[in-house]
Protein backbone atom coordinates (compact mmCIF):
# COMPACT_ATOMS: atom_id res chain seq x y z
CA UNK A 1 0.00 0.00 0.00
CA UNK A 2 0.99 3.71 -0.46
CA UNK A 3 0.45 5.23 3.17
CA UNK A 4 0.73 8.95 3.65
CA UNK A 5 2.36 9.46 7.13
CA UNK A 6 1.74 12.61 8.94
CA UNK A 7 3.82 13.08 12.01
CA UNK A 8 6.36 10.67 10.99
CA UNK A 9 9.24 11.85 12.68
CA UNK A 10 7.31 12.25 16.33
CA UNK A 11 7.94 9.13 18.67
CA UNK A 12 4.73 7.56 17.78
CA UNK A 13 5.06 8.20 14.09
CA UNK A 14 8.74 6.85 13.85
CA UNK A 15 7.54 3.60 15.62
CA UNK A 16 4.83 3.24 13.14
CA UNK A 17 7.26 4.25 10.19
CA UNK A 18 9.70 1.56 11.37
CA UNK A 19 6.36 -1.59 11.48
CA UNK A 20 5.01 -0.64 8.16
CA UNK A 21 7.72 0.45 5.65
CA UNK A 22 8.26 -3.45 5.99
CA UNK A 23 5.40 -4.00 3.60
CA UNK A 24 4.17 -0.55 2.32
CA UNK A 25 5.54 2.30 0.37
CA UNK A 26 5.43 5.72 3.09
CA UNK A 27 5.20 9.19 2.22
CA UNK A 28 6.72 10.78 6.01
CA UNK A 29 5.03 14.21 6.09
CA UNK A 30 5.25 16.79 8.97
CA UNK A 31 6.54 20.27 9.29
CA UNK A 32 9.79 18.87 8.60
CA UNK A 33 8.82 15.95 6.91
CA UNK A 34 11.17 13.92 5.08
CA UNK A 35 8.94 13.61 1.97
CA UNK A 36 6.70 16.26 2.24
CA UNK A 37 5.69 19.70 4.45
CA UNK A 38 2.70 19.77 5.87
CA UNK A 39 1.00 22.18 9.06
CA UNK A 40 -2.26 20.77 10.03
CA UNK A 41 -3.37 23.51 11.56
CA UNK A 42 -3.49 25.32 7.72
CA UNK A 43 -6.62 23.89 5.42
CA UNK A 44 -4.24 25.36 2.51
CA UNK A 45 -1.06 23.44 3.65
CA UNK A 46 -3.28 20.61 3.96
CA UNK A 47 -4.83 21.10 0.60
CA UNK A 48 -1.75 21.41 -1.06
CA UNK A 49 0.31 18.51 0.17
CA UNK A 50 -2.81 16.06 -1.00
CA UNK A 51 -2.41 18.10 -4.53
CA UNK A 52 1.00 17.33 -4.24
CA UNK A 53 1.10 13.79 -3.23
CA UNK A 54 -2.27 12.53 -5.19
CA UNK A 55 -4.00 9.24 -4.04
CA UNK A 56 -2.83 7.07 -1.76
CA UNK A 57 -4.37 4.13 0.18
CA UNK A 58 -4.33 5.09 3.63
CA UNK A 59 -3.75 8.43 5.45
CA UNK A 60 -2.01 8.31 9.36
CA UNK A 61 -2.09 11.11 11.09
CA UNK A 62 0.26 10.86 14.30
CA UNK A 63 0.55 14.72 14.81
CA UNK A 64 -1.44 17.28 16.92
CA UNK A 65 -0.87 19.20 20.03
CA UNK A 66 -2.51 20.31 23.17
CA UNK A 67 -1.82 22.95 25.99
CA UNK A 68 -1.12 21.71 29.20
CA UNK A 69 -2.52 23.81 31.99
CA UNK A 70 -4.54 23.63 35.35
CA UNK A 71 -8.24 24.17 34.87
CA UNK A 72 -8.60 27.21 36.47
CA UNK A 73 -5.13 28.53 34.36
CA UNK A 74 -7.00 26.94 30.90
CA UNK A 75 -7.99 30.03 29.13
CA UNK A 76 -10.13 30.26 26.24
CA UNK A 77 -7.24 31.41 24.53
CA UNK A 78 -5.23 28.53 25.84
CA UNK A 79 -8.12 26.01 24.51
CA UNK A 80 -7.10 27.07 20.80
CA UNK A 81 -4.01 24.69 20.63
CA UNK A 82 -6.05 21.66 21.11
CA UNK A 83 -8.71 22.96 19.01
CA UNK A 84 -6.76 24.41 15.93
CA UNK A 85 -3.95 21.41 15.91
CA UNK A 86 -5.50 17.84 17.45
CA UNK A 87 -9.26 18.62 16.84
CA UNK A 88 -9.54 20.56 13.48
CA UNK A 89 -6.04 19.87 12.07
CA UNK A 90 -6.85 15.91 12.45
CA UNK A 91 -10.02 16.33 11.34
CA UNK A 92 -9.69 18.21 8.19
CA UNK A 93 -7.44 15.49 7.26
CA UNK A 94 -10.19 13.86 6.69
CA UNK A 95 -12.48 16.05 5.58
CA UNK A 96 -10.47 17.65 2.97
CA UNK A 97 -8.22 13.97 2.33
CA UNK A 98 -11.27 11.97 1.39
CA UNK A 99 -11.48 12.46 -2.27
CA UNK A 100 -7.47 11.60 -2.61
CA UNK A 101 -8.33 7.92 -0.56
CA UNK A 102 -8.36 5.27 -3.54
CA UNK A 103 -11.49 2.69 -3.00
CA UNK A 104 -11.57 0.98 0.27
CA UNK A 105 -8.83 3.09 1.62
CA UNK A 106 -8.36 3.63 5.11
CA UNK A 107 -7.64 7.07 7.73
CA UNK A 108 -6.06 6.47 11.37
CA UNK A 109 -6.16 9.20 13.71
CA UNK A 110 -4.72 9.88 17.05
CA UNK A 111 -6.75 10.57 20.38
CA UNK A 112 -5.44 9.62 23.74
CA UNK A 113 -5.48 8.04 27.03
CA UNK A 114 -6.72 11.32 29.46
CA UNK A 115 -10.02 11.27 27.69
CA UNK A 116 -10.55 8.17 29.56
CA UNK A 117 -7.91 8.39 32.57
CA UNK A 118 -7.56 12.09 33.65
CA UNK A 119 -4.71 13.68 34.42
CA UNK A 120 -4.34 17.20 35.69
CA UNK A 121 -3.51 19.96 33.47
CA UNK A 122 -5.57 17.51 30.55
CA UNK A 123 -8.89 18.93 30.38
CA UNK A 124 -8.04 20.26 26.80
CA UNK A 125 -6.02 17.63 25.24
CA UNK A 126 -8.94 15.10 26.68
CA UNK A 127 -11.68 17.36 25.18
CA UNK A 128 -9.50 17.34 21.66
CA UNK A 129 -9.41 13.70 22.12
CA UNK A 130 -12.71 12.44 23.06
CA UNK A 131 -13.95 14.86 19.88
CA UNK A 132 -11.94 12.74 17.26
CA UNK A 133 -13.26 9.47 19.23
CA UNK A 134 -16.41 10.66 18.59
CA UNK A 135 -15.81 11.70 15.06
CA UNK A 136 -14.34 8.96 14.04
CA UNK A 137 -17.54 6.91 15.38
CA UNK A 138 -19.64 8.85 13.54
CA UNK A 139 -17.78 9.31 9.89
CA UNK A 140 -17.14 5.34 10.27
CA UNK A 141 -20.74 5.23 8.71
CA UNK A 142 -21.17 7.77 6.11
CA UNK A 143 -17.56 7.33 4.27
CA UNK A 144 -18.06 6.62 0.58
CA UNK A 145 -16.15 3.92 -1.78
CA UNK A 146 -15.02 1.57 1.19
CA UNK A 147 -13.10 3.92 3.17
CA UNK A 148 -12.74 3.11 6.52
CA UNK A 149 -11.63 5.23 9.35
CA UNK A 150 -10.60 4.44 12.77
CA UNK A 151 -8.35 6.03 15.79
CA UNK A 152 -5.60 4.52 18.06
CA UNK A 153 -5.75 5.94 21.87
CA UNK A 154 -2.29 5.63 23.19
CA UNK A 155 -1.22 5.53 26.60
CA UNK A 156 2.10 7.44 28.09
CA UNK A 157 4.55 6.05 25.75
CA UNK A 158 7.58 4.67 26.94
CA UNK A 159 10.23 6.74 25.13
CA UNK A 160 7.78 9.95 26.51
CA UNK A 161 7.87 8.76 30.23
CA UNK A 162 11.47 11.02 30.69
CA UNK A 163 9.92 14.31 29.25
CA UNK A 164 6.35 13.97 30.02
CA UNK A 165 6.13 11.21 32.72
CA UNK A 166 5.55 13.55 35.54
CA UNK A 167 1.90 14.71 34.12
CA UNK A 168 0.88 10.64 34.28
CA UNK A 169 1.69 9.68 37.83
CA UNK A 170 0.78 6.43 38.97
CA UNK A 171 0.62 5.39 34.86
CA UNK A 172 2.39 2.39 33.49
CA UNK A 173 4.30 3.20 30.12
CA UNK A 174 3.35 1.51 26.73
CA UNK A 175 6.21 0.55 24.94
CA UNK A 176 5.98 2.94 21.03
CA UNK A 177 6.19 -0.96 18.86
CA UNK A 178 2.94 -1.94 21.03
CA UNK A 179 0.72 1.35 19.90
CA UNK A 180 2.72 0.54 16.47
CA UNK A 181 0.43 -2.22 15.88
CA UNK A 182 -2.41 -1.10 16.60
CA UNK A 183 -2.25 1.50 13.60
CA UNK A 184 -0.93 -1.84 11.84
CA UNK A 185 -4.15 -3.03 12.38
CA UNK A 186 -6.02 -0.28 11.22
CA UNK A 187 -4.36 0.03 7.93
CA UNK A 188 -4.02 -3.42 7.46
CA UNK A 189 -7.41 -4.72 9.12
CA UNK A 190 -11.49 -4.67 7.99
CA UNK A 191 -12.42 -2.67 11.00
CA UNK A 192 -13.72 0.61 10.27
CA UNK A 193 -15.54 3.05 13.32
CA UNK A 194 -13.08 1.80 16.08
CA UNK A 195 -11.27 3.32 18.68
CA UNK A 196 -8.33 1.14 19.85
CA UNK A 197 -6.93 2.18 23.21
CA UNK A 198 -3.20 0.73 23.88
CA UNK A 199 -3.31 2.06 27.47
CA UNK A 200 -0.88 -0.73 28.67
CA UNK B 1 -30.53 26.83 45.07
CA UNK B 2 -29.93 29.79 42.73
CA UNK B 3 -29.66 27.97 39.14
CA UNK B 4 -28.28 29.65 36.12
CA UNK B 5 -30.02 27.77 33.19
CA UNK B 6 -28.91 28.52 29.63
CA UNK B 7 -31.03 27.55 26.69
CA UNK B 8 -33.74 27.79 28.83
CA UNK B 9 -36.67 28.75 26.03
CA UNK B 10 -35.37 25.57 24.18
CA UNK B 11 -37.50 22.50 23.88
CA UNK B 12 -34.75 20.61 26.82
CA UNK B 13 -34.18 23.66 28.68
CA UNK B 14 -38.21 24.30 29.08
CA UNK B 15 -38.41 20.76 30.65
CA UNK B 16 -35.26 21.44 32.98
CA UNK B 17 -37.24 24.66 33.89
CA UNK B 18 -40.34 23.00 34.70
CA UNK B 19 -38.78 20.36 36.67
CA UNK B 20 -36.16 22.53 38.88
CA UNK B 21 -37.80 25.63 39.31
CA UNK B 22 -40.44 23.98 41.67
CA UNK B 23 -37.71 23.85 44.63
CA UNK B 24 -35.04 26.55 42.95
CA UNK B 25 -34.75 30.02 41.81
CA UNK B 26 -33.78 30.31 38.30
CA UNK B 27 -32.15 32.72 36.19
CA UNK B 28 -33.15 31.94 32.77
CA UNK B 29 -30.91 32.70 30.00
CA UNK B 30 -30.06 32.30 26.28
CA UNK B 31 -30.10 34.53 23.35
CA UNK B 32 -33.94 35.93 23.49
CA UNK B 33 -33.36 34.47 28.01
CA UNK B 34 -36.33 35.81 29.72
CA UNK B 35 -34.07 36.84 32.41
CA UNK B 36 -30.39 37.52 30.73
CA UNK B 37 -29.26 37.56 27.16
CA UNK B 38 -26.26 35.62 26.73
CA UNK B 39 -24.70 34.37 23.05
CA UNK B 40 -22.49 31.43 23.89
CA UNK B 41 -20.49 31.72 21.08
CA UNK B 42 -19.02 35.35 22.21
CA UNK B 43 -16.94 34.97 24.56
CA UNK B 44 -17.46 38.68 25.91
CA UNK B 45 -21.31 37.84 25.97
CA UNK B 46 -20.81 34.61 28.08
CA UNK B 47 -17.95 36.97 30.11
CA UNK B 48 -20.61 39.95 30.15
CA UNK B 49 -24.10 37.51 31.78
CA UNK B 50 -21.57 36.45 34.87
CA UNK B 51 -20.29 39.81 35.74
CA UNK B 52 -24.58 40.78 35.86
CA UNK B 53 -25.68 37.87 37.70
CA UNK B 54 -22.64 37.27 39.94
CA UNK B 55 -22.28 34.58 41.54
CA UNK B 56 -24.71 31.24 41.50
CA UNK B 57 -24.70 27.63 43.17
CA UNK B 58 -25.24 25.60 39.70
CA UNK B 59 -24.73 26.39 36.17
CA UNK B 60 -27.08 24.21 33.55
CA UNK B 61 -26.40 24.37 30.02
CA UNK B 62 -28.59 23.05 27.18
CA UNK B 63 -27.52 25.39 24.39
CA UNK B 64 -25.58 24.75 21.28
CA UNK B 65 -25.70 23.98 17.92
CA UNK B 66 -24.07 21.83 15.42
CA UNK B 67 -24.37 21.75 11.98
CA UNK B 68 -25.67 18.54 10.20
CA UNK B 69 -24.44 17.64 6.77
CA UNK B 70 -23.36 14.10 5.05
CA UNK B 71 -19.60 13.99 5.56
CA UNK B 72 -18.59 14.60 2.11
CA UNK B 73 -20.32 17.59 2.14
CA UNK B 74 -18.94 18.84 5.49
CA UNK B 75 -16.41 21.49 5.05
CA UNK B 76 -13.72 22.67 8.01
CA UNK B 77 -16.09 25.83 7.28
CA UNK B 78 -19.61 24.15 8.21
CA UNK B 79 -18.01 22.41 11.02
CA UNK B 80 -17.08 25.97 12.73
CA UNK B 81 -21.04 26.02 14.10
CA UNK B 82 -20.02 22.84 16.04
CA UNK B 83 -17.03 23.96 17.30
CA UNK B 84 -17.86 27.82 18.24
CA UNK B 85 -21.15 26.81 19.39
CA UNK B 86 -21.99 23.23 20.82
CA UNK B 87 -17.79 22.76 21.69
CA UNK B 88 -16.18 26.07 22.82
CA UNK B 89 -19.39 27.58 23.35
CA UNK B 90 -20.13 25.06 26.65
CA UNK B 91 -16.55 24.49 27.26
CA UNK B 92 -16.09 28.89 27.86
CA UNK B 93 -19.29 28.70 30.26
CA UNK B 94 -17.05 26.96 32.04
CA UNK B 95 -13.73 28.23 32.21
CA UNK B 96 -14.77 31.45 32.38
CA UNK B 97 -17.52 30.78 35.02
CA UNK B 98 -15.49 29.16 37.72
CA UNK B 99 -15.11 32.01 39.54
CA UNK B 100 -18.83 32.58 39.78
CA UNK B 101 -19.73 29.39 40.90
CA UNK B 102 -20.32 28.93 45.23
CA UNK B 103 -18.12 26.21 46.84
CA UNK B 104 -19.88 22.81 45.97
CA UNK B 105 -21.71 24.05 43.08
CA UNK B 106 -21.96 22.13 39.53
CA UNK B 107 -21.77 23.02 35.99
CA UNK B 108 -23.91 20.68 34.28
CA UNK B 109 -22.80 20.41 30.10
CA UNK B 110 -25.04 18.58 27.28
CA UNK B 111 -23.82 16.40 24.89
CA UNK B 112 -26.04 14.16 22.79
CA UNK B 113 -26.56 10.66 21.80
CA UNK B 114 -25.24 11.13 18.20
CA UNK B 115 -21.48 10.41 19.20
CA UNK B 116 -22.60 6.96 20.73
CA UNK B 117 -24.96 5.73 18.10
CA UNK B 118 -24.00 7.61 14.59
CA UNK B 119 -26.39 8.88 12.14
CA UNK B 120 -26.13 10.19 8.80
CA UNK B 121 -25.01 14.07 8.38
CA UNK B 122 -24.07 13.71 12.32
CA UNK B 123 -20.35 13.46 12.55
CA UNK B 124 -19.83 17.22 13.43
CA UNK B 125 -22.54 16.80 16.18
CA UNK B 126 -20.84 13.58 17.00
CA UNK B 127 -17.25 15.74 17.40
CA UNK B 128 -18.38 18.06 19.69
CA UNK B 129 -20.89 16.00 21.87
CA UNK B 130 -17.21 13.54 22.48
CA UNK B 131 -15.61 16.47 23.08
CA UNK B 132 -17.88 17.51 25.49
CA UNK B 133 -18.14 14.25 27.69
CA UNK B 134 -14.05 14.24 27.46
CA UNK B 135 -13.34 17.77 29.04
CA UNK B 136 -16.06 16.93 31.64
CA UNK B 137 -14.56 13.58 32.81
CA UNK B 138 -11.30 15.80 32.91
CA UNK B 139 -12.13 18.75 33.97
CA UNK B 140 -14.06 16.88 37.05
CA UNK B 141 -10.53 15.79 38.95
CA UNK B 142 -9.38 19.48 39.09
CA UNK B 143 -12.20 21.17 40.02
CA UNK B 144 -11.46 23.90 42.60
CA UNK B 145 -14.06 24.70 46.02
CA UNK B 146 -15.97 21.00 45.76
CA UNK B 147 -17.32 22.44 42.41
CA UNK B 148 -18.67 19.36 40.63
CA UNK B 149 -19.19 18.52 36.54
CA UNK B 150 -21.14 16.64 34.83
CA UNK B 151 -23.19 16.43 31.39
CA UNK B 152 -25.85 14.88 30.21
CA UNK B 153 -26.38 13.03 26.52
CA UNK B 154 -29.86 12.73 25.51
CA UNK B 155 -31.73 10.71 22.58
CA UNK B 156 -33.97 12.01 20.64
CA UNK B 157 -36.61 13.59 22.28
CA UNK B 158 -40.48 13.13 22.04
CA UNK B 159 -41.13 16.72 21.25
CA UNK B 160 -38.18 16.77 18.59
CA UNK B 161 -39.74 13.79 16.72
CA UNK B 162 -41.72 15.63 14.36
CA UNK B 163 -39.35 17.91 13.50
CA UNK B 164 -35.71 16.39 13.16
CA UNK B 165 -36.84 12.88 13.59
CA UNK B 166 -36.12 11.96 10.15
CA UNK B 167 -32.59 12.66 11.05
CA UNK B 168 -32.82 9.97 13.34
CA UNK B 169 -34.36 6.37 11.93
CA UNK B 170 -34.85 3.90 14.22
CA UNK B 171 -34.89 5.47 17.29
CA UNK B 172 -37.30 5.78 19.72
CA UNK B 173 -38.00 9.06 21.04
CA UNK B 174 -37.77 10.29 24.78
CA UNK B 175 -39.91 12.33 26.96
CA UNK B 176 -38.22 15.73 27.59
CA UNK B 177 -39.47 15.21 31.50
CA UNK B 178 -36.90 11.88 31.33
CA UNK B 179 -34.36 13.94 29.98
CA UNK B 180 -34.69 16.38 32.99
CA UNK B 181 -34.42 14.14 35.31
CA UNK B 182 -30.69 13.85 34.81
CA UNK B 183 -29.90 16.99 34.78
CA UNK B 184 -31.54 17.15 38.70
CA UNK B 185 -29.59 14.19 39.21
CA UNK B 186 -26.76 16.55 38.28
CA UNK B 187 -27.22 19.67 40.22
CA UNK B 188 -29.10 18.04 43.38
CA UNK B 189 -26.68 14.69 43.49
CA UNK B 190 -23.32 14.41 44.79
CA UNK B 191 -21.74 12.77 41.54
CA UNK B 192 -18.73 14.34 39.54
CA UNK B 193 -17.37 13.51 35.66
CA UNK B 194 -20.68 11.96 34.75
CA UNK B 195 -21.92 11.28 31.83
CA UNK B 196 -25.41 10.57 32.08
CA UNK B 197 -27.07 8.91 28.96
CA UNK B 198 -30.43 9.01 28.20
CA UNK B 199 -30.92 7.39 25.41
CA UNK B 200 -34.46 5.46 25.72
Amino acid sequence: MKILLVGASGTIGSNIYDRLQIDHEIIRAGRNGADVQVDITDESSIRDMYERIGNVDAVINASGSAGFASLTELTPDKNETAINSKLKGQMNLVLLGIPYINDGGSFTLTSGVMMDDPIPKGSSAAMANGAIRSFVTSAAVEMPRDIRINSVSPGLLEESASRIGHFFRGFIPVPGKKVAVAYQKSVEGAQTGQSYEVYE
